[in-house]
């Protein structure tokens, strides 16, 4: 097969690639990361590349624009390569793979991003006694007696018979590797030697053998892998200290922006493979800067624990997703045996252990057992609530007696993509957005001050809310006023939030009825859902002591818009409590206590799932839901606008 | 490097090798095995090769003489490769591999290389009801509920639900393999599946799925591997039928005859690696044969089951067994976890499991936990014994009350090794001898009737009792008769059992006063263990009521020749029970209960190693042995010559 060497521009970076491959999938190999929110289907029109030099040939599409064209921009999807190329791919199309600091991300409730001491979860806390600092890997140091003649037990038994001195192990495991290694590392050691214990479903393995005494470095890492962001830490599993936090893209975004995206996408040949490296290679990256900014030897990081949703934590362990996607919605397991890291190829220690937190079923999955967990609504009195918002929206609702979960597809309006100017929050992401009632002019802020690229979920609420609030549009979303930033389009009319000439952008920061659409449809799912879930336990709102907002999402959100747009039920606000990322504090949790593991197993076991749409009334809820903020005005009580 | 190649006859087998390696060393690669006694030595002169063309460098060494060195005679080990090279591996030099049949193998007393309907341990045994058919590999067929949306269970769970309603499995185990492919796997079969379950120390694993009832094909092996020979079976597990039985040489023979030169060759670079892949190499080939002469799949094969001495379990796993020749004696593990067969390169179904049936000390390995087992001497009221003849002699003393094990380094004469014209027990080894006590002619059979090439372990001991018999030693072992068989050498006098015109062999088949030294020495560390161990306990050997000889050479033995050389202790004849490979009967029993699988673990815990050399006495017994049948004529009584 003939092959051409395609160069990507501004990176420099070459790969060979085969005649008529695409330019997306030489970017991928090229580890150039373009954006793609449909996964390379050609329709979400994000993957526009310019060819700077060679031959293509480009397959139809309804996408590129007669100027775009002659402006040389293609869709990297739909573009196969013909000769040697050079292509540089626009700031708009690239997946910026920059670590995102806590400075950049600062929101006014809180990061995402969090340092490790920013995120407080409200539940049960190691240091408050509830769970037993018992970490999913512990070293013993053992001071073994040499054998004699009259003490011959081999020297496996040596060590269990040692081991079986300190705790009544039912089950201990060891492996051939370890097996092989002990003679001479026994007696090179003479006889001092350092175990590190794994917890192994319900048994115990000896992960490793050291030569003397290692207790003092023992760490380990705990991840929630969402669809769009993964955020892991690096923990000191003797100190319990959190060393570091990261936060950065999950690289599968390239191939699509949903779970379902992704799950057709991993039906495609090597399509499973492809997702599967993208996860690892993020992980992998992050774990590596997490060691070398903390002076940790990756040898010495013996455990991880992960939480995600379902589809991810498959496509982490290479399971096919397939099936999560048809009815009935079945995964292929909720329940993971605990596994070598390398077998689902993250690097820590070879021999490191991996555990992933429980879910519940195919769309609520283990991050949010993480977070029940660590919100510690399973041991309330009263009744609470946890809404996890993304681009699948689950809630929980319960306290110590019972605890119910449903999801909602929101869709990723929220995360900025599907609509206009959507944009991850990320640099230049406007969040905070107010507009004068008088001549709609606008203020807004960026993450990281940066010039503005597009909008991310947080700014969505905002400008929801001030478009309500100045009259801009009405209970439906259809825009009523005019004034220079309104215009008219082919498809609708337009209120252009940042002209372009003041933007980092090609074209003008817009919302447009479509997406304005989009959006009211993504807060009537989240909120119908939360309603329809009370209403299935013969409850109402009012009933609710307190609703945890947890997720990515839920750190950056303004609680009163988020209210008076209707995406949250109208409470009084001290009710809401914001709990950051908790699947990641939940997966650090387990990280530490074999209790808390323990109790991650009996919640995703305990919690019952609630499939809305056998839910008679859901599409009437959902249908009153699709006003800002709702057809029936009772129910938010404390809106006016 | 400059390679050559040499290319050896009458094989016409070619390798390329580097210059200065060994003959010996390419011929190993070559796949050609030449014997070697001494692991390479260049002492034991057992590898001599005729060189036809070619230049070599000669390392100087005492063994070949100036008539073998005009005849191009060398050391295979000591001779290095300084161009290409023709070499012919004379006929005494080889290493045969054929496999041994059953009716060339006949002897008086049965067969090692027995028909599994030979095999008759004496011990409990399925049929007899005491363990319940419970293979270590079981099949279970299931007809699962499709999933629906009030059934939504994983495919996993559903699976274990189906498990746990057949039995309460405490701990459930499924390697990610399986995991990845149930999705496709239970929609494909329409939710009938067969799992084969496995039992891995406490717990269960799935280890494999399958489309399908398939539970009428479950087969498993058991092995013993023994310094010399190793034997298998292939059993249906369903039916418990043994299918076919088959013996050949372990090809670790080529480096070095005993456990103490094979652990010392595993002291050396790659040499544990080397004696690793020999044992594999001569497993995977015997598997081969079984399944191909059964129409088995090999995928079918789900679990194998090995005795072996400790040394051997031990290079089968690639452990470095270094300290089981250390004092004080220690081995890496009695007791191995279940693994993978193919983590130890035995290719059965990949998935498939290994059990080595644990050991009690570095000298007593899982064969004599495996004997026990298959003796049912664990089950007396009454004292017995166990003695397993063998280059090393185990003997077990004890009851249901008791059970107490030694070891003695017989040596290995009775294997035909470390004596002028021994051979081990195959085509051409004289077995059988009677001596005419007027004129001392001979007349012997021959194993598969050929013409002889050597005399092996049973002959030795009808050639000693006939000699005794007939005045030509005395009892000390010194040729004090005259004739034309009995010649004066060098290094003392000879008798000619068979000149080199009527045998097939380049020398006169004869025996030496120092071959009778060595067997003297032989028959007294295995009787001088056995009083030693009777007299620990305070007994004697007029308590025990019977004594079960176990082991390969023990099918050949004639009970009364034995006890007139002073090998067994001279009881009733009545008392000796022949249980042929007792060793191999025992990991069959493992292989099909997990009942058996148990106990053996019980009797490995239980049977109390007792170290002969710390014995204040030990030594004086041996000495008083070292007479035939014994100093102590009292203790012979039924013996005269």
């Amino acid at each position: 097969m003939q092959k051409f060497k395609v160069t990507f521009l501004p990176d420099n970076k070459s790969v060979l690639a085969e005649k008529d491959k695409t330019i997306l999938s030489a970017a991928i190999s090229a580890g150039v990361y373009i954006n793609s929110v449909c996964g390379g289907d050609g329709v979400c029109g994000r993957c526009k590349v310019i060819l700077k030099k060679g031959q293509v040939n480009e397959q139809p599409n309804g996408i590129i624009s007669e100027v775009e064209r002659k402006n040389n921009i293609y869709l990297a999807c739909l573009t196969n390569i013909h000769s040697d190329l050079e292509v540089e791919i626009p700031e708009n199309s690239r997946l910026n793979f920059d670590r995102l600091t806590p400075m950049e991300l600062g929101g006014r409730l809180g990061n995402l991003y969090s340092e490790a001491e920013d995120i407080q979860p409200v539940g049960p806390k190691l240091e408050e006694g509830l769970f037993k600092h018992s970490p999913f890997a512990t070293k013993l140091y053992l001071e073994l007696p040499a054998p004699t003649l009259n003490d011959s037990i081999s020297d496996l038994e040596r060590i269990y018979r040692a081991l079986r001195g300190y705790e009544d192990f039912p089950v201990i495991q060891t492996g051939l590797f370890n097996i092989r290694q002990l003679g001479e590392l026994l007696r090179d050691s003479e006889w001092k030697v350092t175990l590190t214990l794994g917890k192994r479903n319900d048994t115990v393995e000896i992960v490793l053998v050291e030569s003397g005494d290692t207790t003092n470095k023992n760490f380990g890492l705990c991840f929630d892998i969402g669809t769009t962001t993964i955020s892991g830490q690096l923990v000191d599993l003797n100190s319990k200290k959190i060393l570091g936090t990261k936060a950065t893209y999950n690289q599968q975004a390239t191939f699509g922006n949903d779970v379902i995206t992704r799950i057709v996408y991993a039906g495609q040949s090597d399509g499973l493979e492809k997702l599967h490296e993208a996860v690892c290679s993020t992980m992998n990256q992050m774990i590596l800067e997490l060691i070398q900014e903390n002076n940790v030897d990756l040898n010495d990081v013996n455990c991880i624990v992960c939480s995600g949703n379902t589809t991810m934590i498959h496509l982490l362990l290479s399971v096919d997703p397939a099936h999560i996607r048809k009815e009935p919605y079945v995964p292929t397991a909720n329940f993971l045996p605990v596994l070598r890291a390398a077998e689902a190829g993250i690097n820590i220690n070879p021999r490191g252990l991996l555990s992933c937190v429980p879910g519940i079923s195919s769309y609520v999955g283990g991050d949010i057992t993480a977070g029940v967990l660590s919100s510690g609504i399973y041991q309330k009195d009263e009744l609470c609530m946890l809404i996890d918002i993304g681009t699948n929206g689950e809630i929980v609702l319960g306290n110590k007696d019972f605890l119910v979960a449903c999801a909602a597809s929101a869709g990723p309006a929220f995360e900025g993509s599907g609509v206009t100017s959507g944009m991850r929050a990320s640099s230049g992401a406007i969040q905070n957005i107010d507009i004068d009632k008088t001549d709609f002019s606008v203020k807004y802020s960026t993450i990281g001050n940066k010039k503005p690229r597009g909008i991310c979920g947080s700014g969505y609420i905002d400008l929801l809310s001030s478009m309500l609030e100045s009259g801009i549009i009405d209970k439906g979303g259809k825009i009523k006023a005019v004034g220079k930033r309104i215009r008219q389009t082919d498809t609708g009319r337009e209120f252009v939030v940042c002209f372009k000439e003041e933007a980092d952008s090609l074209s003008d920061i817009v919302i447009n009825e479509a997406d304005i659409e989009n959006l009211k449809r993504s807060k009537a799912a989240i909120y119908s859902a939360s309603a329809i879930l009370v209403k299935h336990m013969g409850l109402s709102f009012t009933d609710i002591y307190k609703i945890f907002i947890a997720g990515g999402f839920g750190t950056y959100l303004d609680i009163d818009k988020a209210v008076r747009i209707g995406l949250l039920p109208d409470l009084a606000r001290s009710k809401f409590v914001f709990i950051g990322n908790s699947a990641l504090a939940g997966a650090s949790q387990i990280l530490l206590s074999n209790q808390a593991m323990a109790m991650a197993d009996t919640l995703a076991s305990k919690i019952t799932y609630f499939e809305l749409s056998v839910d008679p009334g859901y599409m009437d809820e959902y249908s009153q839901a699709l006003f800002f903020p709702h057809t029936d005005l009772t129910k938010f009580p404390s809106v006016r606008f």
